[in-house]
């Protein structure tokens, strides 16, 4: 059976974990109904975080098992996304800051406490005032040697600790990032452990705690607003592998640039941004497997021939809403699964290796930009497709929709994000140029203006051929959109290295450039990761399959972009209007495969059931176990 | 002042009424507070529903101020969602159903009780398996002569009366679309009076009322299902102004054709569809409100050269999230406010007009379906340019969205409502060709053959010039575009003709196609009334600004659509490219205007005070004046 097939290749390296988390979250009921108060909530996520807690996987985590840890939380996205973020903020961030950043005295002292969910902590970073801007913090610890104490400070309200999970009702310690000074001097940002609350619950003296209320989604995860007033903890209470305090106020540090420390200190983050990405996949392949079957099962407007109603999933209209998006979701699954082997890779490499760490933190960004923004809009196209009966709770489309809508903004603002992109794409190829001789300067010169040449006559269009089904020609495509945006995007930059330029402007001018720049790049890692997986792929029949998934996933992405294509002459006028037809032609001939293809994501059916899906009507049923008809026409009623 | 003079340009024909509903609604406080309970938050609206009621409103519309009457509710949105839709439900539909189908004595026995909000009702059309096709309903209404009663009866699960608003908590008694049977033979859809409550609020014998339970948004409607065995009304039950049955069960009706019975009666909801896209821009409007007002507060990076933090609304990509969209937004509201002008013509008209009623529907179907749209995608632009702030219900936006997503799917579904415009325009089409003498359908071959010849040569791009910021020229673009997808779509659907052809696999593969000739249809007039309001305007300063902002959502649609432009040889490569510079250009020039182009909506202020705009920070403070930065990357914490 195809799905069985299909199910391997998307399961992958991780197959196991996947297997045991589909056991466990088949057991375990953790479903949050709509309606539910604030307070009701709340006090239902941190249950099952606790029952989590019980299955010891976050302790397999930090036992080592980052990959494996990492797949099992974006999992959690199938069942019930409040519950994925708490787990994130009480494993991932508070617990793995301290597992990253301390030493053995504060692993000994918090992690058993922390991995079995006694302890809950925050992740106290982000301030009102500075979100991306981590470096210029203004949260303050000072040390006293008098006291041999850390006194923490909030300067001033820009300073107030922001949006902090686990801060507004269950966190008593906070892993609190500060401008470290001492003897005077500051030696930039460090995290400390401040404990927030006592055993009763009640603020610690000098901790003014607040709560951000009531929010689109995510209602179960409890995010609050901290702010110190002169806070005194003991030295002891530094995370000092990487910096640290000696009594008298020494500071010493193993790395000796602040920059470099700074950069070593944040490399733990990648795993979070990562994590957000595979949360949103998951989502996403929810949303396409609740909106595909029900496609699938609804019925209206009669075929002339024979009188009998189709599925609305047998439309052209309904195929180009969800199967392109079904295709992509398939594309970020596998990029996605590569990030999750680097990390492995590199979290269990006996030797650090920053080059690999920064590629990988620039690949993640890209795709936890790309990955989030896809969800956001699939997730929405499939509450569209079932029209009134997506709107409804109980059919789960709404949940999914309102608590990944942060995904795009939070842990790294996607624009924000793929500015970062841009930039290291920009220094690779400065560096490529600076690497070449001066033949080497002249040919390139050569080439981009006879790339301009060809473009303006239009004549690249004619040597740019081959079928639009061929890998290598859609690779083709795909890469000449990078490197022309690249390329041209580097030559607009170098006016800012003049002296005197108005750096502001010059760059705020291309900053739309930039972003299709990044956007060019990430669409080529995709596909090449896609790629490799239909390689992967054994069995004939699937790997067929999957070879149709993935140039439906390339030629739409060529299609949104046929401005640029037929503007930049790489595709003629009769060209592009073939990619449309391409694109109609497999999803036409990926349709009757519509439902293995999500059935392959492997979801336990628990988490899919609801009244849409129920097919059989009872019309005295009030549980919502109909399927309002509001999608095709419905009055305002 | 330009925004008193853009006021008085946006506010148009009805600006008194607007005046007096800003009036009002700065008077009444009718806030749902985020988090109610369902039982709450249905309270809540029913209490502000009777409010309204107060105000006299309602009843003026039944007088005859019908387009005084929509303005009005469209503003609602700038307060409460539910509130709207409840209003809308209460006397556009159910008391609209009864002053439009019946007669004197239904008029006299219940308008009076349903303005003054004293009797609440159901406007009961759509069924659990019928949406658009309201022609085939299930529901039957059969004339028993011996009793003088019609037999109200739900024969089967799909003919369930579904997602009916005010049925789950709040209706007496509800319009019953069903099919009228009498003498042994049916006439098609009728509506009659059928109580589903009694004076206790206990359903009515043989009535089943089901509740759809929590929704996405729009929690303070109640709606429900309803089922009917052998439900028994008077005779004089049925809503008789077009069509009505003697004691003795003889069927009479002023109109002899069913077909035109029934679409006078259905003529009715074409004002919910306008007041649907009315309330969608009127959310848009406060989204852009509160996302420019915020990006114009919060500063983000210092500026190289001076170390100033910029607001974030200088950024190119910024200004790309909100002031196309702001434009756009501008466009949409001229072309309903020429929907409703038309809607109040139409209706204070003594002798009815079937042409002009049939094209305010068409007009209405793309209107509502384009403005809807694209307010879905507003509002979710808005919440992600805000960040976190803009996820925190406290800050308005999360509430603006979950309400209005229903939007593009209700009160007829956005895609079918696109398909009949595009239906509607085929068959101009054919009625402009059948015209044509033998000569002029040559001519007309022989201008497509041209056509063709000037776009494969790329020839064309030479002919269609014309300055980017020339409002002929931009009309021209629209208008070809407009004219070649329906000439194309025209020639496909030809083979439909054929005797035997597969209708369905026919018109299937060219659903796409349809679909973007409509949307072509609707660009184009909304260009136009955008383009009208624009020589309305006196004050030369004002009219040179809404100049720009026309010109700004003219090129972002030329824009958006550059893949038809340049493929079909419209714009060659480098006018494509000069389109988006001129959209930057146009961005940098509106962005020192953004703050008073919203503000000319005039939106009251208590509709948008909110922390996020609350600007000073009290660290203190816990209610959520902070504005959390995680807009920038604030970890998942």
């Amino acid at each position: 059976m195809t799905t069985t097939e299909l199910q391997k290749v998307l399961d992958g390296r991780f197959a196991e974990v996947r297997a045991d988390v589909r056991a466990q979250l088949t057991q375990e009921d953790m479903t949050a109904e709509p309606g539910l108060s604030l307070a009701e909530h709340r006090a239902l996520t941190l249950a099952n975080l606790r029952r989590l807690a019980a299955t010891g996987r976050p302790h397999r985590g930090f036992a080592g098992d980052v990959g494996g840890v990492v797949t099992a939380f974006a999992m959690l996205a199938w069942a019930d996304l409040s519950l994925l973020v708490k787990a994130g903020v009480q494993w991932g961030l508070f617990g793995g800051a301290i597992q990253a950043l301390g030493t053995e005295r504060h692993h000994a002292e918090h992690l058993p406490r922390i991995m079995d969910g006694e302890l809950l902590g925050c992740f106290a970073m982000t301030e009102t005032g500075h979100g991306s801007d981590v470096q210029n913090l203004r949260t303050t610890a000072t040390y006293d040697p008098r006291t041999q104490e850390f006194v923490v400070h909030t300067p001033d309200p820009s300073a107030r600790k922001d949006y902090i999970g686990n801060a507004a009702r269950d966190g008593h310690l906070a892993v609190v990032f500060a401008q470290l000074v001492t003897q005077g001097r500051g030696h930039g940002v460090h995290a400390l452990l401040v404990p927030i609350r006592d055993a009763q619950g009640r603020p610690m003296p000098g901790v003014t705690i607040g709560d951000c209320g009531h929010k689109a989604g995510l209602n179960g995860v409890d995010n609050g607003r901290l702010t110190f007033d002169h806070v005194r903890v003991p030295r002891t209470a530094l995370l000092n592998r990487f910096g640290d305090v000696a009594p008298d106020g020494t500071y010493t540090s193993p790395i000796a640039s602040e920059t470099r420390r700074f950069f070593t200190m944040l490399g733990t983050l990648v795993r979070g941004r990562i994590s957000v990405a595979g949360g949103a996949g998951a989502a996403a392949q929810k949303a396409l497997t609740l909106a595909i079957r029900y496609g699938d099962l609804r019925r209206q407007f009669a075929d002339p021939a024979t009188g009998e109603e189709r599925p609305v999933l047998d439309y052209l209209v309904h195929q180009r809403k969800l199967l392109p998006a079904l295709a992509t979701t398939y594309a970020l699954h596998f990029a996605q699964d590569e990030l999750v082997a680097e990390l492995h890779e590199l979290h269990a490499a006996a030797e650090p290796d920053e080059a690999r760490q920064r590629a990988l933190e620039t690949e993640a960004a890209g795709i936890k930009a790309v990955g989030t923004w896809h969800a956001t809009r699939t997730i929405q196209t499939c509450r569209e497709a079932c029209g009134g009966a997506g709107y409804l709770s109980a059919n789960l489309l709404p949940q999914l929709k309102a608590d990944t809508d942060v995904f795009t903004t939070f842990e790294g603002d996607n624009t924000v994000l793929l500015q970062l992109v841009a930039k290291t794409l920009l220094n690779e190829y400065g560096r490529r140029m600076a690497g070449l001789d001066l033949a080497g300067k002249a040919r390139l010169g050569a080439e981009l203006l006879a790339e301009f040449a060809l473009e303006r006559t239009g004549a690249r269009a004619l040597l740019v051929r081959g079928g639009l089904r061929d890998r290598a020609h859609q690779r083709r495509l795909l890469a000449a959109r990078e490197e022309h945006q690249i390329a041209t995007v580097a030559q607009r930059m170098r006016a800012a290295l003049k002296p005197g330029a108005d750096q502001f402007a010059i760059f705020n001018a291309a900053q739309d450039h930039l972003l299709a720049a990044a956007r060019a790049h990430v669409d080529r890692i995709v596909f090449d990761a896609f790629a490799r997986a239909v390689d992967r792929c054994a069995a004939p029949a699937t790997k067929a399959l999957l070879g149709k998934v993935l140039d439906l996933h390339a030629l739409s992405v060529i299609e949104a972009e046929a401005g640029f294509f037929t503007g930049h002459a790489y595709l003629s006028a009769t060209r592009a209007k073939a990619v449309t037809q391409e694109v109609n032609a497999l999803c036409a001939e990926l349709r009757p495969h519509a439902r293995e293809l999500v059935d392959a994501f492997g979801i336990p059916e628990r988490w899919l059931a609801c009244p849409m899906l129920a097919g059989e009507l009872d019309p005295a049923d009030d549980g919502g176990a109909g399927i309002p008809a509001v999608h095709e026409s419905a009055p305002l009623s």
